[in-house]
Protein backbone atom coordinates (compact mmCIF):
# COMPACT_ATOMS: atom_id res chain seq x y z
CA UNK A 1 0.00 0.00 0.00
CA UNK A 2 1.22 3.23 -1.05
CA UNK A 3 1.32 6.52 0.83
CA UNK A 4 -1.80 7.77 -0.54
CA UNK A 5 -3.48 5.11 -0.08
CA UNK A 6 -3.45 5.17 3.38
CA UNK A 7 -4.28 8.31 3.46
CA UNK A 8 -7.16 8.12 1.74
CA UNK A 9 -8.21 5.16 3.86
CA UNK A 10 -7.91 7.04 6.66
CA UNK A 11 -9.90 9.71 4.83
CA UNK A 12 -13.10 9.92 7.32
CA UNK A 13 -15.17 12.18 9.20
CA UNK A 14 -13.48 14.39 11.67
CA UNK A 15 -17.65 15.28 12.05
CA UNK A 16 -18.55 12.13 12.82
CA UNK A 17 -16.96 12.24 16.90
CA UNK A 18 -19.08 14.26 18.08
CA UNK A 19 -21.53 11.84 17.36
CA UNK A 20 -22.86 9.29 20.88
CA UNK A 21 -21.57 6.33 19.23
CA UNK A 22 -18.56 6.64 17.73
CA UNK A 23 -17.11 3.45 17.66
CA UNK A 24 -20.55 2.12 16.54
CA UNK A 25 -20.86 4.50 13.60
CA UNK A 26 -17.61 5.93 12.62
CA UNK A 27 -15.44 2.42 12.31
CA UNK A 28 -17.40 1.89 9.33
CA UNK A 29 -16.10 5.10 7.71
CA UNK A 30 -12.51 4.11 8.51
CA UNK A 31 -10.67 1.39 6.35
CA UNK A 32 -8.79 -1.21 7.85
CA UNK A 33 -4.99 -0.47 7.05
CA UNK A 34 -2.63 -3.65 6.15
CA UNK A 35 0.66 -2.39 7.23
CA UNK A 36 4.10 -2.93 5.39
CA UNK A 37 6.26 -5.70 6.30
CA UNK A 38 8.02 -4.94 9.41
CA UNK A 39 11.81 -5.05 9.05
CA UNK A 40 12.98 -7.73 11.34
CA UNK A 41 16.42 -6.80 11.27
CA UNK A 42 18.63 -3.85 11.34
CA UNK A 43 18.10 -0.80 13.83
CA UNK A 44 21.36 0.59 16.18
CA UNK A 45 23.04 -2.33 18.01
CA UNK A 46 20.97 -3.01 21.35
CA UNK A 47 23.61 -1.58 23.77
CA UNK A 48 23.71 1.85 21.74
CA UNK A 49 19.70 1.90 21.69
CA UNK A 50 19.85 1.13 25.39
CA UNK A 51 22.35 4.12 26.28
CA UNK A 52 20.19 6.60 23.80
CA UNK A 53 16.66 5.18 25.66
CA UNK A 54 15.35 8.45 27.18
CA UNK A 55 12.02 10.07 27.47
CA UNK A 56 11.49 12.92 25.12
CA UNK A 57 8.88 15.27 25.54
CA UNK A 58 9.09 17.57 23.03
CA UNK A 59 7.69 16.27 20.18
CA UNK A 60 7.05 17.97 16.38
CA UNK A 61 3.72 17.35 14.36
CA UNK A 62 5.89 15.11 11.49
CA UNK A 63 4.48 11.70 10.77
CA UNK A 64 6.23 8.83 10.90
CA UNK A 65 6.88 6.93 7.52
CA UNK A 66 4.77 4.27 6.46
CA UNK A 67 7.75 1.64 7.26
CA UNK A 68 8.29 3.49 10.65
CA UNK A 69 4.67 2.46 11.85
CA UNK A 70 4.71 -0.72 10.54
CA UNK A 71 8.04 -1.18 12.46
CA UNK A 72 6.78 0.77 15.92
CA UNK A 73 3.96 -1.58 16.17
CA UNK A 74 5.66 -4.62 15.31
CA UNK A 75 8.23 -3.97 17.67
CA UNK A 76 6.00 -3.03 20.36
CA UNK A 77 3.98 -6.32 20.43
CA UNK A 78 4.62 -7.68 17.25
CA UNK A 79 4.70 -12.13 16.20
CA UNK A 80 8.29 -12.73 16.17
CA UNK A 81 7.56 -16.50 15.76
CA UNK A 82 5.49 -18.68 14.01
CA UNK A 83 3.76 -20.05 16.88
CA UNK A 84 2.03 -16.43 17.01
CA UNK A 85 4.12 -15.67 19.99
CA UNK A 86 5.52 -11.89 20.13
CA UNK A 87 8.32 -9.69 21.04
CA UNK A 88 7.13 -9.01 24.65
CA UNK A 89 5.89 -11.71 26.90
CA UNK A 90 2.71 -12.02 28.69
CA UNK A 91 1.91 -14.35 31.94
CA UNK A 92 0.46 -17.49 30.40
CA UNK A 93 0.95 -16.04 26.71
CA UNK A 94 -2.54 -14.43 27.48
CA UNK A 95 -1.26 -11.35 25.02
CA UNK A 96 -4.14 -9.19 27.46
CA UNK A 97 -2.65 -6.09 25.93
CA UNK A 98 -4.28 -4.54 23.10
CA UNK A 99 -2.40 -1.62 21.62
CA UNK A 100 -4.89 1.34 19.96
CA UNK A 101 -3.31 3.50 17.64
CA UNK A 102 -4.33 7.00 17.59
CA UNK A 103 -3.53 8.62 14.45
CA UNK A 104 -4.28 12.06 12.86
CA UNK A 105 -7.05 10.17 10.56
CA UNK A 106 -8.61 7.82 13.23
CA UNK A 107 -8.12 5.13 15.72
CA UNK A 108 -7.11 1.55 15.29
CA UNK A 109 -6.41 -1.35 16.68
CA UNK A 110 -3.23 -3.31 16.26
CA UNK A 111 -4.06 -6.89 14.96
CA UNK A 112 -0.90 -8.56 15.44
CA UNK A 113 -1.36 -11.97 13.79
CA UNK A 114 -2.47 -9.82 10.64
CA UNK A 115 -0.28 -6.87 11.22
CA UNK A 116 -2.75 -4.69 10.58
CA UNK A 117 -4.41 -1.89 12.28
CA UNK A 118 -8.26 -2.44 12.76
CA UNK A 119 -10.34 0.51 12.54
CA UNK A 120 -12.11 1.69 15.87
CA UNK A 121 -13.02 5.24 15.32
CA UNK A 122 -12.85 8.18 12.67
CA UNK A 123 -11.18 11.53 13.49
CA UNK A 124 -8.39 13.28 15.46
CA UNK A 125 -8.71 11.66 19.38
CA UNK A 126 -5.23 12.03 19.77
CA UNK A 127 -5.80 15.05 22.20
CA UNK A 128 -7.71 13.06 24.18
CA UNK A 129 -4.33 10.56 25.28
CA UNK A 130 -3.28 13.49 27.48
CA UNK A 131 -3.55 17.09 27.65
CA UNK A 132 0.40 18.57 26.97
CA UNK A 133 -0.11 20.26 24.03
CA UNK A 134 2.53 18.20 21.93
CA UNK A 135 0.39 14.85 22.51
CA UNK A 136 -2.80 16.29 20.83
CA UNK A 137 -0.59 16.48 17.46
CA UNK A 138 2.46 13.91 17.52
CA UNK A 139 2.56 11.06 14.89
CA UNK A 140 1.56 8.54 16.97
CA UNK A 141 -0.05 7.74 20.41
CA UNK A 142 -0.60 4.33 22.07
CA UNK A 143 -2.79 3.43 24.34
CA UNK A 144 -2.43 0.33 26.57
CA UNK A 145 -5.86 -1.66 26.99
CA UNK A 146 -5.34 -4.51 29.45
CA UNK A 147 -8.58 -7.50 28.59
CA UNK A 148 -8.78 -9.01 31.74
CA UNK A 149 -11.10 -11.53 30.08
CA UNK A 150 -8.14 -13.27 28.20
CA UNK A 151 -6.92 -14.44 31.55
CA UNK A 152 -9.83 -16.42 32.03
CA UNK A 153 -8.83 -19.13 29.73
CA UNK A 154 -6.62 -22.55 30.19
CA UNK A 155 -4.80 -21.92 33.28
CA UNK A 156 -5.55 -18.77 33.59
CA UNK A 157 -9.12 -19.80 35.01
CA UNK A 158 -8.02 -20.59 38.29
CA UNK A 159 -6.97 -17.36 38.93
CA UNK A 160 -9.61 -14.71 40.66
CA UNK A 161 -7.09 -12.27 42.06
CA UNK A 162 -7.85 -9.66 40.43
CA UNK A 163 -5.25 -7.21 41.76
CA UNK A 164 -2.91 -10.07 40.51
CA UNK A 165 -4.08 -10.10 37.47
CA UNK A 166 -3.79 -6.10 37.38
CA UNK A 167 0.13 -6.41 38.35
CA UNK A 168 0.93 -8.63 35.35
CA UNK A 169 -1.05 -6.33 32.98
CA UNK A 170 0.97 -3.60 34.91
CA UNK A 171 4.03 -5.33 33.54
CA UNK A 172 2.85 -6.33 30.20
CA UNK A 173 2.61 -2.84 29.61
CA UNK A 174 5.87 -2.11 30.42
CA UNK A 175 7.28 -5.09 28.69
CA UNK A 176 5.59 -3.00 25.29
CA UNK A 177 6.73 0.19 26.29
CA UNK A 178 10.20 -0.55 26.33
CA UNK A 179 10.45 -1.93 23.06
CA UNK A 180 8.62 1.40 21.92
CA UNK A 181 11.35 3.10 23.24
CA UNK A 182 14.01 1.53 22.20
CA UNK A 183 12.58 1.41 18.80
CA UNK A 184 12.06 5.15 19.15
CA UNK A 185 16.12 5.39 20.33
CA UNK A 186 17.13 3.39 17.23
CA UNK A 187 15.10 5.58 14.57
CA UNK A 188 16.20 9.08 16.45
CA UNK A 189 12.15 8.99 17.34
CA UNK A 190 10.98 10.98 20.55
CA UNK A 191 8.88 8.36 22.96
CA UNK A 192 7.24 9.29 26.19
CA UNK A 193 5.09 6.90 28.35
CA UNK A 194 2.47 8.14 30.75
CA UNK A 195 0.26 6.97 32.87
CA UNK A 196 -1.83 10.26 33.44
CA UNK A 197 -4.87 9.64 31.23
CA UNK A 198 -8.66 10.36 31.13
CA UNK A 199 -9.68 6.72 31.20
CA UNK A 200 -12.92 7.01 31.49
CA UNK A 201 -13.67 9.29 28.44
CA UNK A 202 -11.25 6.94 26.52
CA UNK A 203 -13.45 4.19 27.73
CA UNK A 204 -16.30 5.83 26.19
CA UNK A 205 -14.30 6.52 22.83
CA UNK A 206 -13.13 3.25 22.16
CA UNK A 207 -16.47 1.53 23.75
CA UNK A 208 -14.44 -0.81 25.86
CA UNK A 209 -16.57 -3.50 28.17
CA UNK A 210 -15.49 -3.45 31.68
CA UNK A 211 -12.94 -6.21 31.96
CA UNK A 212 -11.25 -3.98 29.46
CA UNK A 213 -8.51 -1.10 31.13
CA UNK A 214 -7.06 1.33 30.14
CA UNK A 215 -3.67 1.69 31.67
CA UNK A 216 -1.28 4.15 30.02
CA UNK A 217 -0.75 5.34 26.98
CA UNK A 218 2.33 6.34 25.00
CA UNK A 219 2.93 9.29 22.50
CA UNK A 220 5.88 8.48 19.69
CA UNK A 221 6.87 11.09 17.13
CA UNK A 222 9.41 13.16 15.63
CA UNK A 223 11.12 15.04 18.16
CA UNK A 224 11.92 18.57 17.72
CA UNK A 225 15.04 20.23 17.27
CA UNK A 226 15.47 21.42 20.75
CA UNK A 227 14.87 17.71 22.20
CA UNK B 1 2.13 -19.76 38.24
CA UNK B 2 2.22 -21.12 41.57
CA UNK B 3 -0.83 -19.46 43.18
CA UNK B 4 -0.63 -20.98 46.38
CA UNK B 5 3.43 -19.63 47.17
CA UNK B 6 2.65 -16.58 46.20
CA UNK B 7 -0.26 -15.45 48.51
CA UNK B 8 1.46 -17.17 51.25
CA UNK B 9 4.62 -15.17 50.07
CA UNK B 10 1.95 -12.25 50.66
CA UNK B 11 0.23 -12.91 54.01
CA UNK B 12 3.57 -14.69 55.75
CA UNK B 13 5.91 -12.11 55.13
CA UNK B 14 5.47 -9.13 57.97
CA UNK B 15 5.68 -12.30 60.55
CA UNK B 16 8.53 -13.78 58.55
CA UNK B 17 10.65 -10.64 58.25
CA UNK B 18 10.95 -9.91 62.14
CA UNK B 19 12.69 -13.09 62.99
CA UNK B 20 16.07 -13.19 61.55
CA UNK B 21 18.89 -10.51 60.43
CA UNK B 22 20.64 -12.79 57.88
CA UNK B 23 21.55 -9.27 55.91
CA UNK B 24 23.25 -8.16 58.88
CA UNK B 25 25.58 -10.91 59.90
CA UNK B 26 26.12 -12.81 56.30
CA UNK B 27 27.05 -9.83 54.07
CA UNK B 28 29.64 -9.21 56.03
CA UNK B 29 31.30 -12.03 54.60
CA UNK B 30 30.61 -11.35 51.02
CA UNK B 31 32.37 -8.56 49.52
CA UNK B 32 31.66 -5.40 47.30
CA UNK B 33 32.26 -6.27 43.96
CA UNK B 34 33.32 -3.41 41.19
CA UNK B 35 31.60 -4.62 37.87
CA UNK B 36 33.69 -3.59 34.67
CA UNK B 37 32.40 -0.81 32.89
CA UNK B 38 29.88 -1.69 30.84
CA UNK B 39 30.19 -1.49 26.92
CA UNK B 40 27.03 0.94 25.05
CA UNK B 41 28.14 -0.14 21.99
CA UNK B 42 27.41 -3.05 20.03
CA UNK B 43 25.40 -5.90 20.28
CA UNK B 44 22.96 -7.08 17.63
CA UNK B 45 20.79 -4.65 15.65
CA UNK B 46 17.36 -4.17 17.70
CA UNK B 47 15.12 -5.25 15.09
CA UNK B 48 17.29 -8.38 14.94
CA UNK B 49 17.65 -8.95 18.89
CA UNK B 50 13.88 -8.46 19.01
CA UNK B 51 13.40 -10.95 16.30
CA UNK B 52 14.83 -13.49 18.56
CA UNK B 53 13.41 -11.88 21.52
CA UNK B 54 12.03 -15.39 23.78
CA UNK B 55 11.61 -17.39 27.52
CA UNK B 56 14.19 -19.74 27.37
CA UNK B 57 13.26 -22.25 30.32
CA UNK B 58 16.07 -24.81 29.42
CA UNK B 59 19.23 -23.16 31.23
CA UNK B 60 22.37 -24.59 31.94
CA UNK B 61 24.69 -24.39 34.86
CA UNK B 62 27.73 -22.42 32.84
CA UNK B 63 28.25 -18.72 34.01
CA UNK B 64 28.02 -15.64 32.18
CA UNK B 65 31.96 -13.98 31.70
CA UNK B 66 32.17 -10.42 33.82
CA UNK B 67 31.24 -8.39 30.63
CA UNK B 68 28.35 -10.15 30.26
CA UNK B 69 27.52 -9.60 34.01
CA UNK B 70 28.28 -6.34 33.76
CA UNK B 71 26.44 -5.31 30.50
CA UNK B 72 23.11 -7.48 31.42
CA UNK B 73 23.03 -5.25 34.74
CA UNK B 74 23.56 -2.09 32.94
CA UNK B 75 20.88 -2.88 30.10
CA UNK B 76 18.64 -3.82 32.87
CA UNK B 77 18.56 -0.87 34.81
CA UNK B 78 21.77 1.31 34.39
CA UNK B 79 23.10 4.77 34.54
CA UNK B 80 22.66 6.07 30.71
CA UNK B 81 23.22 9.63 31.50
CA UNK B 82 25.06 12.19 33.55
CA UNK B 83 22.23 13.43 35.21
CA UNK B 84 22.05 9.59 36.74
CA UNK B 85 19.09 8.82 34.59
CA UNK B 86 18.64 4.77 33.77
CA UNK B 87 17.96 2.72 30.52
CA UNK B 88 14.70 1.88 32.07
CA UNK B 89 11.75 4.73 33.28
CA UNK B 90 10.29 5.14 36.10
CA UNK B 91 7.04 7.46 37.36
CA UNK B 92 8.59 10.72 38.47
CA UNK B 93 12.38 9.35 38.50
CA UNK B 94 11.73 7.77 41.40
CA UNK B 95 13.71 4.31 40.61
CA UNK B 96 11.68 2.87 42.75
CA UNK B 97 13.24 -0.90 41.53
CA UNK B 98 15.52 -2.97 42.92
CA UNK B 99 17.23 -5.32 41.62
CA UNK B 100 19.06 -8.24 43.64
CA UNK B 101 21.10 -10.47 42.18
CA UNK B 102 21.62 -13.81 43.11
CA UNK B 103 24.63 -15.40 41.78
CA UNK B 104 26.34 -18.65 43.07
CA UNK B 105 28.54 -16.91 45.98
CA UNK B 106 25.86 -15.04 47.15
CA UNK B 107 23.00 -12.41 46.74
CA UNK B 108 23.98 -8.78 45.98
CA UNK B 109 22.02 -5.45 45.34
CA UNK B 110 22.97 -4.01 41.84
CA UNK B 111 23.72 -0.25 42.67
CA UNK B 112 23.62 1.51 39.46
CA UNK B 113 25.17 4.70 40.15
CA UNK B 114 28.68 2.73 41.42
CA UNK B 115 27.64 0.37 38.43
CA UNK B 116 28.39 -2.66 41.48
CA UNK B 117 27.20 -4.87 43.39
CA UNK B 118 26.37 -4.50 47.44
CA UNK B 119 26.79 -7.27 49.21
CA UNK B 120 23.59 -8.88 51.03
CA UNK B 121 23.90 -12.16 52.03
CA UNK B 122 26.34 -15.07 51.60
CA UNK B 123 25.83 -17.90 50.16
CA UNK B 124 23.99 -19.86 47.21
CA UNK B 125 20.41 -19.38 47.30
CA UNK B 126 19.47 -19.14 43.73
CA UNK B 127 17.26 -22.23 44.28
CA UNK B 128 15.04 -19.45 46.60
CA UNK B 129 13.87 -17.94 42.88
CA UNK B 130 11.90 -20.84 42.06
CA UNK B 131 10.97 -24.26 42.62
CA UNK B 132 11.94 -25.22 38.71
CA UNK B 133 15.47 -27.03 38.94
CA UNK B 134 17.04 -25.29 35.85
CA UNK B 135 16.54 -22.39 38.57
CA UNK B 136 18.79 -22.90 41.20
CA UNK B 137 21.87 -23.68 38.96
CA UNK B 138 21.53 -21.07 36.19
CA UNK B 139 23.92 -18.28 36.63
CA UNK B 140 22.34 -15.11 37.77
CA UNK B 141 18.86 -15.08 38.94
CA UNK B 142 17.79 -11.32 39.49
CA UNK B 143 15.13 -10.79 41.98
CA UNK B 144 12.79 -7.74 40.91
CA UNK B 145 11.63 -5.87 44.59
CA UNK B 146 9.53 -2.67 44.41
CA UNK B 147 10.38 0.10 47.80
CA UNK B 148 7.01 1.57 47.62
CA UNK B 149 8.94 4.30 50.10
CA UNK B 150 10.58 5.99 47.25
CA UNK B 151 7.26 7.07 46.31
CA UNK B 152 7.15 9.43 49.33
CA UNK B 153 9.37 12.15 48.21
CA UNK B 154 8.94 15.08 45.38
CA UNK B 155 5.40 14.63 43.73
CA UNK B 156 5.29 10.91 44.65
CA UNK B 157 4.39 12.42 48.21
CA UNK B 158 0.69 13.23 46.60
CA UNK B 159 -0.12 10.17 45.65
CA UNK B 160 -1.27 8.21 48.66
CA UNK B 161 -3.49 4.89 46.46
CA UNK B 162 -1.13 2.35 46.83
CA UNK B 163 -2.68 0.33 44.38
CA UNK B 164 -1.92 2.93 41.92
CA UNK B 165 1.87 2.27 42.96
CA UNK B 166 1.70 -1.26 43.00
CA UNK B 167 0.52 -0.65 39.18
CA UNK B 168 3.58 1.20 38.30
CA UNK B 169 5.76 -0.83 39.90
CA UNK B 170 4.72 -3.58 38.04
CA UNK B 171 5.11 -1.58 34.90
CA UNK B 172 8.77 -0.39 35.85
CA UNK B 173 9.51 -4.06 36.37
CA UNK B 174 8.84 -4.97 32.99
CA UNK B 175 10.51 -2.16 31.06
CA UNK B 176 13.33 -3.44 32.66
CA UNK B 177 12.37 -7.01 32.08
CA UNK B 178 12.32 -6.52 28.70
CA UNK B 179 15.86 -5.13 28.73
CA UNK B 180 17.34 -7.84 30.12
CA UNK B 181 15.28 -10.59 27.87
CA UNK B 182 16.79 -8.40 24.76
CA UNK B 183 20.39 -8.19 25.94
CA UNK B 184 19.98 -11.84 26.21
CA UNK B 185 18.43 -12.73 22.94
CA UNK B 186 21.40 -10.37 21.51
CA UNK B 187 24.21 -12.64 23.52
CA UNK B 188 22.61 -15.94 23.10
CA UNK B 189 21.47 -16.37 26.28
CA UNK B 190 18.76 -17.68 27.94
CA UNK B 191 15.85 -15.61 30.15
CA UNK B 192 12.67 -16.58 31.94
CA UNK B 193 10.56 -14.06 34.13
CA UNK B 194 8.25 -15.45 36.81
CA UNK B 195 5.94 -14.27 38.87
CA UNK B 196 6.03 -17.62 40.90
CA UNK B 197 7.73 -17.14 43.90
CA UNK B 198 8.00 -17.76 47.91
CA UNK B 199 8.03 -13.86 48.54
CA UNK B 200 8.08 -14.38 51.83
CA UNK B 201 10.90 -16.60 51.87
CA UNK B 202 12.61 -13.69 49.90
CA UNK B 203 11.44 -10.85 51.88
CA UNK B 204 12.99 -12.63 54.77
CA UNK B 205 16.69 -13.64 53.67
CA UNK B 206 16.68 -10.41 52.00
CA UNK B 207 15.81 -8.35 54.88
CA UNK B 208 13.48 -6.53 53.44
CA UNK B 209 10.78 -3.76 55.00
CA UNK B 210 7.38 -3.83 55.25
CA UNK B 211 7.38 -0.86 52.06
CA UNK B 212 9.62 -3.25 49.63
CA UNK B 213 7.29 -5.84 47.67
CA UNK B 214 8.97 -9.12 46.35
CA UNK B 215 7.29 -8.72 42.50
CA UNK B 216 9.16 -11.13 39.93
CA UNK B 217 12.17 -13.13 39.51
CA UNK B 218 13.89 -13.37 36.23
CA UNK B 219 16.89 -16.39 35.23
CA UNK B 220 19.63 -15.30 32.84
CA UNK B 221 21.87 -17.64 31.72
CA UNK B 222 23.33 -19.93 28.95
CA UNK B 223 20.71 -22.10 27.50
CA UNK B 224 21.35 -25.94 27.08
CA UNK B 225 22.07 -27.25 24.01
CA UNK B 226 18.16 -28.78 23.62
CA UNK B 227 16.98 -25.04 23.71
Amino acid sequence: MNRRSFLQGAAAAPAMAALAHPAATSAQELRAVTLSKPQTHGGRPLLQALSQRRTIRTIGEEKLSQQQLSNLLWAAFGVNREDGRRTAPSAMNVKDMGLYVFLAEGVYLYDADAHALKPVVAGDHRAKTGKQSAVAKAAVCLVYVADLDKYSSGRGRAITDQSLLMAWSNAHAGFIGQNVYLYAASEDLAAWFRASLDSAALTTLLNLRPAQRVLYTQTVGVPTKSA
